[in-house]
């Protein structure tokens, strides 16, 4: 069984980026925006702003208070969006009940949308033309490569449906050959998809909800899943069990989550050097 | 056996759009551009003006010479989004090769975008916000409701992974709570993945690709193939064989085909009568 070290494979890549932006003389600037306050995304924000500086991108938070209102946001939007020096504008998830999240971040221009969520982004994604892909997708994308994973005519299967993971992932998926089963909390047998995957992916958010049974001899194991639970983390997968019949199989933490941080840079350097 | 009859119900469809449009008054005109000459497309526009004279919409045909280039299109589209006398265009495929059809259709204002194929509209259908949807793709969803099929938590095997098919088909059904699996040209064993399916749908392209041993008995079988072969229809169904199996199966022609057609007028009066 091989471990996918999400955690070294973003270290290398961060020394790539820096090594590039440092050579091309990108002058990049990250435009974080995040609305009230919330424990979990505070420690996100901290890391994006970490290992964007680490590379030479300048990052600039914008913390508007708890009590602003969806035009408040869309008016910093409109002013980023024409800001020729900002290079990619990052709404943070989540902002306040009442506000909308989705009209808020679907106002961001499309070449500045680091987490690939706009409408355009998406679609191109749809349409096979992966330009800014939002990154957990395509973290797990560059660790399959990385570990030589073909996913060419490969039964894979997707739990979770969500706009940030699943659905994109499916599509990303699709475009790579893959024959991709998406499964949800609405399907009548998990086990049945699940055994008869080369791939499982697991996006659900429930800490052990995959299990050694559920899964077959040899299979590759992503694990999406970020639960927090007294202070620790886990992830979807009944980690040992699961492990024991896996070919290859992301720990967390240290697997997909380093590279999707990673990716927010990538996405940067693309969106930087796009032709538009 | 149920025969599910797309011609029937696309008549009594067509009824009840005729009434309304008659009740509400509503002025709709539908543009239709042509380039070159096409027998198959010639066809289909053909019928699309019947439907949607019979029904009391204006349909104005475009006919543009095998020469022209992209500008020429993109700028009749133009001309036709900022009339506000046009209520919907349609861009009809193919359009000579070297002229990319994408683009020229990318450029169809969303709300007019009665196809839609439009970045936008995909993106909705993605994000659940369903409005104009891709009719082919309405079509089953609508014929699957009135034989009262319901999708929640089926498996579906969906063949075929085609931007105007496969791939909205794909995001209608998880929105609907179906387990769906994309199967296509590169699925390493077809057969696995459609036996195991309470519903079939085929969007190959190939006469007779799916037969009697590859689909479980009682299933319902959607076909969307429409192959012409010496002048005569075939779907993707080894048709005797598969109905043999099946619970509810469409027929080709007079299943898919004639939903597709009803649902353009669908799109037409959401078209005229959406806030925007």
């Amino acid at each position: 069984m091989t471990l996918m070290d999400g955690k070294s494979l973003r270290d290398e890549l961060l020394q790539k980026y820096k090594e590039k932006i440092e050579k091309e003389s990108l002058a990049i600037r990250l435009d974080i925006i995040t609305v009230g306050e919330d424990a979990a995304s505070e420690v996100y924000v901290r890391n994006k702003v970490k290992y964007a500086t680490e590379v030479g991108i300048e990052v600039i938070t914008h913390k508007l208070a708890n009590s602003v209102g969806e035009k408040d946001i869309i008016e910093l939007i409109d002013e980023l969006n024409s800001n020729d020096k900002v290079t990619g504008i990052i709404l943070q998830s989540p902002i306040p009940e009442g506000l909308d999240f989705k009209k808020c971040a679907g106002r961001i221009a499309h070449h500045k949308d680091i987490d690939g969520f706009t409408l355009y982004n998406i679609g191109n994604l749809y349409l096979g033309r992966e330009s800014l892909v939002p990154c957990t997708v395509k973290g797990i994308m560059i660790l399959l490569e990385h570990y030589k994973i073909d996913l060419k005519g490969k039964n894979v299967t997707v739990v979770g449906r969500s706009e940030i993971v699943g659905k994109p992932l499916t599509l990303a998926l699709i475009n790579r050959d893959a024959t991709v089963t998406v499964c949800h909390s609405k399907t009548r047998d998990l086990v049945e998809h699940t055994k008869n995957a080369d791939i499982v992916i697991s996006a659900v958010g429930k800490k052990g909800v995959i299990t050694e049974d559920m899964v077959a001899d040899g299979f590759v194991g992503i694990d999406v899943g970020i639960n927090r639970i007294e202070g620790k983390l886990y992830g979807d997968f009944d980690f040992e069990g699961v492990a024991s019949k896996a070919s290859f199989i992301t720990p967390v933490p240290g697997g997909v989550g380093p590279m999707t941080v990673a990716m927010i840079i990538d996405n940067l350097i693309i969106a930087k050097t796009m032709k538009r």
